[in-house]
């Protein structure tokens, strides 16, 4: 029996990439617009839904099909969504979308297709538990490194979403002692390891990073650059990127420790940049920390597979009713 | 149509409970020995496992039923347990178990009826979900706070044994700042406050203390004495609680970040020696550290109802099938 395809949609800060797929994970057609264009005189989550639809026509288009063959719509959303009435109940990272909003029925109403909601790292997560690195595992935490860190849970298979529709939040989860608290993402994000590096940068003691700042004409701190940094030989890129492997090294044994999942998936812009030099500490950390130290190696901490289409697959994932 | 009554055992480093149990909990009667005799000139799993035998037929003798209409045994142990085949990977506090025990098929063989084990924290965690504070709750973390601290794991109503056995290590979740690495249970369980606590009074720093000690005739800082402690005033005492109490706090706000459960029940010898006096501020640093704050108080943070038979009860909620 042949299954229709669906739409997988990922709404991010700056863009929306819609996809057209297939039951076995392949994108048949796709397309992809900013979240908000540049000149946009407004903003808000009435603008973005209607740039969703049009991003899904297209991606329709390009496939080749008719939008009747769609079965199901399948949408992420920068925040914690009430998956079964498709309430996103704020997405801080895109302009005047602070409150809450029925992003499921609006859509809806706009393709006149059947769609579900839910939080872009829980899709991600699934998409790599479904078709990427994590493929046919049923405990995966995923964990993914960029401005923030963000993270799903899947446990027996299924993501898990929270007595409030809160759980996955990877980032948020505490580091203390001796008073001082801070959650992961402040101490080990791309976002926390830039703004350390540009402290370094302002205080002189990163000259080679400043070189490559300069010659790139752009100061901006990015995953590339950080990696061009570490191919250089800076020392200091390398002590703040070490500390943020030992954080998140330290912060998937705790994990471990509480759920014993049996793979974790690594990804966002930072680990594919740097790959395994980057997951390999960060690995060698976390053995050294699981409590239960039989079969350690059985759980598997890997890089994600999947890129920049994680999202839209867990997604499509959603919408075939998983 | 009636239920026959099962056993529940709980097995811990210095004595073993044993109790006949109907389907709505009620104890029909108990039994109570010393895991291993003071003069014993041997230890090991084989000894305990027959002292468990004993301990099990007493209390179906005291509940003044046969043993043909026991149902089934559950039993607990002191570290991680492979459930599907009742094998027991250590129990570090009993003498002599430092290695692999099929604690299940043994005690099956002794008494003659089928056995189910499983960790003993596990099965606190189930019996406070099923007949304590959690009662009737899917979603529940329980912390138990002692000489360590322990923990379970229950997500829709099923205990999260982990893909090694593994999961619920909740004390040995991470915390770390600036390079240094502790488990919670080093900075938080009442092991921990009594080794601050002696330091303390070593240094002459807690003179109220250790006149408590002194009268007492007895220099062990069990949790009864940290109360004594609390209630003379002593300021010392008060801010190494109150640091302990801050771990615990960020700690549970981790985990709510993590899994977002409905309830978190604290357990354990200090807590219910304490009371809501130690819970309060737990509580309250836990709610600040939500990531997502609606609906905080929505989440429960509350103080096991069973006390010392929450393990019995579990266990024969085990021997029950769930």
């Amino acid at each position: 029996m042949k299954t229709n395809p669906v739409i997988g949609i990922d709404v991010g800060g700056t863009k929306i990439l819609a996809a057209v797929v297939d039951e076995h994970g392949r994108i048949l057609g796709r397309s992809k617009r900013k979240t908000i264009p540049r000149k946009a005189r407004e903003s808000g989550p009435d603008l973005v839904v209607e740039r969703m639809a049009k991003t899904v026509q297209e991606a329709i288009q390009k496939a080749n099909i008719s939008p009747s063959e769609i079965a199901a719509v399948g949408a992420s959303a920068p925040g914690p969504v009430d998956i079964t009435i498709g309430r996103v109940f704020g997405a801080v990272n895109i302009p005047g979308w602070g409150r809450a909003y029925d992003l499921g029925p609006a859509l809806s109403r706009l393709l006149d297709m059947p769609v579900v909601v839910d939080n872009d790292v829980n899709l991600g997560t699934l998409g790599e538990a479904t078709f990427g690195a994590a493929r046919g595992i049923d405990d995966v935490l995923g964990v993914f490194v960029g401005t923030g860190i963000g993270g799903g849970v899947i446990l027996d298979g299924k993501v898990r979403r929270g007595f409030r529709w809160g759980a996955g939040e990877i980032g948020h989860m505490l580091m203390s002692c001796e008073g001082k608290h801070a959650d992961v993402e402040a101490l080990a994000s791309r976002g926390a390891i830039s703004r350390r590096l540009r402290q370094a940068v302002e205080a002189g003691e990163s000259p080679l990073l400043a070189d490559i700042l300069r010659r790139r004409g752009d100061d901006r701190i990015t995953s590339g650059v950080i990696r061009q940094a570490l191919e250089a030989g800076d020392l200091t890129t390398r002590q703040i990127v070490a500390s943020a492997q030992d954080v998140l090294g330290l912060h998937i044994a705790s994990m471990v420790n509480l759920l014993d999942p049996q793979c974790i998936v690594l990804g966002g812009g930072l680990v594919e940049s740097l790959g395994e030099a980057f997951i390999g500490p960060v690995r060698e950390t976390a053995y050294a920390n699981f409590f239960l130290q039989q079969d350690a190696h059985q759980v598997q901490i890997v890089q994600a597979a999947l890129g920049d289409d994680a999202v839209v697959l867990g997604a499509a994932v959603l919408a075939g009713g998983q």
